[in-house]
């Protein structure tokens, strides 16, 4: 195999996919790319996720670098998500993959209008 | 919210993304990018990967239909597994990804030498 093989193939990249790949962990770095988003403002932007599980996906993205947490000492304290460097720099990966997705996968009319 | 934002969070993107962020579905989509494989090579050349979640991994690219099985009539007879147009498109989505890893991911010295 030659080394650009091998690369393709590295811990590294495994983990960026699985990452990236995790339900609704793309629609949450997407939806940040528009700019920082209270918790609430994410939950309304993101059909259909939960609380629950915006709360978890967040403090994965925030232990991966890729979402920071911040209060902002305002009256009354404002909590808000934003990008790091490292989620900004993930936009071309995800509008790729969107480009990719509008050619390519078909959605069965009914649930395409959920 | 814009019908970029919109777009976006569509169906269709994540279903992409969960995908492709399936364990080892990245590894077989770029292993596949060098040319055709057969079941064995796709093996050796994945380290890690067991005979059962190469079988069920290339079955679902099968279904979603970026991979391609295919039996040619050669003594012995071979099976093959190649891209499909739509998966070899994917080039690009993974290829971001890559980039963004090796830029960002920090690996222990230790699981990096395994």
């Amino acid at each position: 195999m030659d080394s650009h093989a091998r690369s393709e193939l590295c811990p590294r990249y495994h983990r960026a996919v699985e990452l990236i790949g995790r339900r609704w962990t793309g629609a949450i770095v997407r939806t940040l790319m528009h700019g920082p988003h209270r918790f609430n403002e994410l939950l309304t932007a993101i059909p259909g996720i939960s609380d629950r599980l915006l709360t978890e996906r967040l403090r994965e993205l925030e232990n991966a670098d890729i979402v920071r947490r911040e209060v902002r000492a305002e009256s009354p304290v404002r909590v808000i998500y934003e990008l790091t460097t490292s989620g900004i720099e993930l936009g071309p990966a995800l509008d790729e993959i969107a480009r990719w997705a509008e050619r390519w996968i078909e959605i069965p009319p009914e649930a395409a209008n959920q």
